[in-house]
């Protein structure tokens, strides 16, 4: 089976394997509008970001939208956690330094942030902002600097400059490349092919012969600020 | 009267006028949902950006939602217009260049943009895109890079980070810094005090007496991503 003769729902599926990322994470806590998680989500699934961490501390579940979300969270690993210290716990167990965005003297500006190693950038609920038990247990809090009248922005658009800042602006490493390991791209692809079967057994049975022998597929977009 | 016996809420104004430009625009063109133009002015409105320019080319006009955009709009130059032939003679006479943010084989990279001048970015309808109309008369096409399976991004973010990668990222000037012209700024100003008496005549009054000698106020924010 060579990669010329596989689908090419196949060879769009590794160019995004290549991309994914686990570098950065987001986690939303106590974020109840189901707009801005799903755009979020969203976010978060075209840029390679693997993992969203939803943090519900309250008894309202995090709901997604899906005419913002468009399924973006089908192809994104989202971890539901029911409480603040499993959410860190979770976090810190796999290497992550923790960021909380928050309006505060001690914030730094986002731009100025730390980029090595892992991160996950929290964001708190929209009316009553990030838990003490976030900002006890972070290892750095941000703003991301503005300069209106208005001093807050919009949760789906703060989050997507992080997003962006992190993996489009300040990564040290090629930017637009994935950093997951060869077992994680395994699981991963699995799972997607058998989703991009959609339902019929005869295609997830196709798609099947190719997981051993995967097409190769250049990246996407290698994006670099400095290619004019 | 000297800067120190100022109302606090003028110092504020004052900083904000000092980082108001123009040299940047955001143009929606049929944009429809509400929620995404609300989150495209308070974005605009958070990082300085004063003039945005609305297109109508069907009959429904263009609505905010206060519980979005927060007020945004009132410190905002909201351009409305009623078909893109008068949008871009306006922008032209204007002395802005036409980007257009658009996914075809043309579009280069937002990061690649030339930064220099005046530009006004083009975002065109959730579900038609940007009209012909604007397609021909653009400058540019461009296009935010993504590595996933979700090959669009949800308008106000899309908006948001041309507004970031534009002010915070690719700015030739010190990013933060204004360049409104004086006689810009004393119409802005004049306005501005207005509408922050909240409506007491009394208040109105005081502040008048600041107009012509305004309180001196720092930059809000030099954002400065090598000053670490």
């Amino acid at each position: 089976m060579t990669p010329d003769s596989a689908p090419r729902r196949l060879v769009r599926a590794e160019a995004v394997l290549a991309a994914r990322r686990r570098d950065v994470t987001l986690v939303l806590e106590d974020v109840l509008d189901r707009h801005n998680i799903s755009a979020v989500l969203r976010t978060c699934e075209a840029f390679g970001i693997q993992d969203v961490h939803l943090v519900a501390c309250t008894e309202t579940p995090a709901e997604i939208n899906p005419a913002v979300a468009i399924g973006a969270e089908r192809w994104l690993t989202v971890h539901r956690h029911d409480g603040v210290p499993s959410a860190i716990a979770t976090l810190r167990s796999h290497g992550y330094r923790l960021y909380v965005g928050h309006l505060s003297p001690e914030a730094i500006p986002l731009a100025t942030l730390p980029r090595e190693g892992r991160a996950a950038y929290a964001f708190g609920s929209e009316h009553r902002g990030i838990s003490p038990a976030w900002l006890a247990a972070a290892d750095g809090r941000f703003v991301i600097p503005t300069t209106g009248f208005t001093g807050s922005l919009n949760l789906s658009v703060a989050a997507a400059l992080v997003v962006y800042d992190r993996l489009c602006v300040a990564a040290p490493s090629p930017a637009g490349a994935g950093d997951l390991e060869p077992d994680e791209i395994a699981e991963l692809r699995a799972a997607w092919y058998e989703m991009l079967a959609h339902g019929s057994a005869a295609v997830a049975g196709k798609y099947k012969t190719h997981l051993q022998n995967p097409p190769v597929s250049e990246r996407l977009f290698p994006i670099d600020r400095n290619q004019t």
